[in-house]
């Protein structure tokens, strides 16, 4: 099975490449080739022994959809993307790179010829949802984005179920919750807090808070965001039915909450490194945003994430601290 | 105030072109230029005493967006479309003349410079919903097309929002129903049975229902149709909110319904012209379109439509036939 992950020198791609070489298959079937491209060179993942095609391309060009879907890929995991922050600031950008390159890639697919038919897995993102919602957001709530980012996302869903729906390829589209706690440094992006107050700390070092104890927001590891990807690829058309794009499932908890479970997981010193900072840009864009889902159909098809934040903590000492927390 | 329509030839661009005559402005402006745009020259509306440039332009063309803005138009009308049958017959067609062009207006007013922040009213549709459907669907129900037709619509509505809350032009999109009666001759598209069945027998001919009596769809006049265009020209930025694009409210009602109206406004007569010819293509498409909407977000912000089916009938009676039937 020859897959290409698209996106793949960013976090969730290269979890994605690392679970792929780990469980060495996908739908049970061995993997033997994996192509890898990102505007940069992506790392080819440690420990696999097929083949690895790796190399940097601008997906804005215009023959990038072709370049792409020349080595027929049985699969394609799109994750390239400029994020939120991004999007937002430049206008022009977020559209060349969030829109186009993926419309470019289905027109690539469509008029490929010869039979192929692709499985096709999109990130999409809970950006696609806007306030005022309900108390928590049903499975079948509009599309009311309040960044371009959300909008482009949205779009591409859109595209996504007409190209499936004619029978194009199958696509399936999955809406990561905000993914915590990001391994890294800490970045610009106004959702960055909710993993630099966990994962700052627990390396010993200060983080900052600039909101109120009491947003609440929707979680998953980057362990679950790979096993999305992962289940996403194993599901039929006739298990999805022609509602391709899906809300993953998360863990709903206020920053109040995700404090709560770093002291239960790591202590009191721990958490004394969080600095309270309140700022009044980031609250306001934080208010935007969804809270609590209902996820009931990503569910029922099987998708699986942590059941507390305390898991989603571990995650992290486990996968990036090697099990060790800074005393 | 200079008014251009796309589309204009089309038969909601006219009732739109006559309306704006009949009422000598918009806003409380007077209108002293009308632009119409079609891919066939539209014809000048009658009494128009302002300036009038009406001419044949395929919207298609890279430039087309340029073109349509150089005027510096205060209000758009973008209601230049394929039909969803021609859409889904001709999949590149539809994405080429529904969706690309669009993006070109938007972008040729984002980039016009000097201040240019032109009202922009897109004509959308209820096809961006698709089954299954609860009894009433709600203003916040997500988008599932199941139609090329309907992901454009979709698509279209998502640009258009972005664009508005990013400030580049002010717009709103709305979707109407399915307009009934059309006027004209029977085509080929799978829901022009609804106004067949009544047009044709109020003028002395046989017309053929394909479906069963219980079929339940959501309708509207060409008379209300124009209204609703009008009214959401009307709608501030603060009225509005960031939600700009509204179901717009309908008549929802049985073909049996239907035909019960037609029988109290026309007769046992005109009724006895309608022929039973059940096709099950037909049928499988319609079983998958939206039946009743609530409409509430729309009411509230002063949309108005007829509240029977016996109106609808009515109006067209009154504007299309002279108020005369053929007996």
């Amino acid at each position: 099975m020859h897959i290409l992950i698209t996106g793949a020198a960013g976090m969730v791609g290269r979890k994605l490449a690392e679970r792929l070489v780990a469980d060495g298959g996908l739908n049970g079937k061995p993997v033997d080739k994996l192509t890898l491209v990102d505007i940069v060179a992506p790392k080819a993942p440690a420990g696999f022994t097929g083949k690895v095609d790796a190399y940097a391309l601008d997906i804005a060009r215009e023959d990038a959809g072709r370049k792409l879907t020349e080595g027929r890929p049985d699969a394609i995991f799109h994750l390239a993307a400029v994020v939120s922050g991004e999007a937002e600031a430049d206008f022009e950008k977020g559209y060349r790179i969030n829109l186009v390159p993926f419309h470019y890639l289905l027109e690539a697919i469509r008029t490929a010829g010869g039979g192929y038919h692709p499985k096709l897995v999109f990130t999409s993102s809970i950006a696609v949802f806007g306030a005022p919602f309900p108390s928590e957001i049903p499975d079948d709530f509009h599309h009311t984005p309040l960044t371009s980012y959300g909008a482009q996302k949205g779009i591409c869903e859109l595209l996504l179920m007409d190209y499936t729906r004619k029978g194009f390829l199958d696509g399936v589209g999955i809406r990561l919750p905000t993914i915590c706690v990001r391994p890294g440094t800490p970045n610009k992006a106004a959702s960055g807090f909710f993993s630099n107050i966990i994962r700052e700390p627990l390396a010993g070092k200060e983080a900052v808070l600039p909101v109120e104890e009491s947003v609440m927001h929707w979680h998953a590891s980057p362990r679950s965001a790979a096993g999305f990807l992962v289940h996403a690829a194993s599901l039929t058309r006739e298990k999805l039915g022609p509602r391709i794009n899906l809300t993953m499932p998360g863990v709903a908890c206020t920053v109040g909450e995700q404090i709560a479970a770093l002291r239960r997981v790591a202590g009191e010193s721990v958490v004394a490194r969080i600095r309270r900072e309140p700022d009044a840009t980031i609250m306001k864009i934080v208010s935007g945003w969804p809270t609590r889902f209902d996820a009931r159909r990503a569910r029922s098809l099987g998708f699986k994430v942590e059941d507390t934040f305390d898991e989603i903590v571990r995650v992290h000492i486990d996968e990036e601290l090697g099990g060790k927390i800074a005393a």
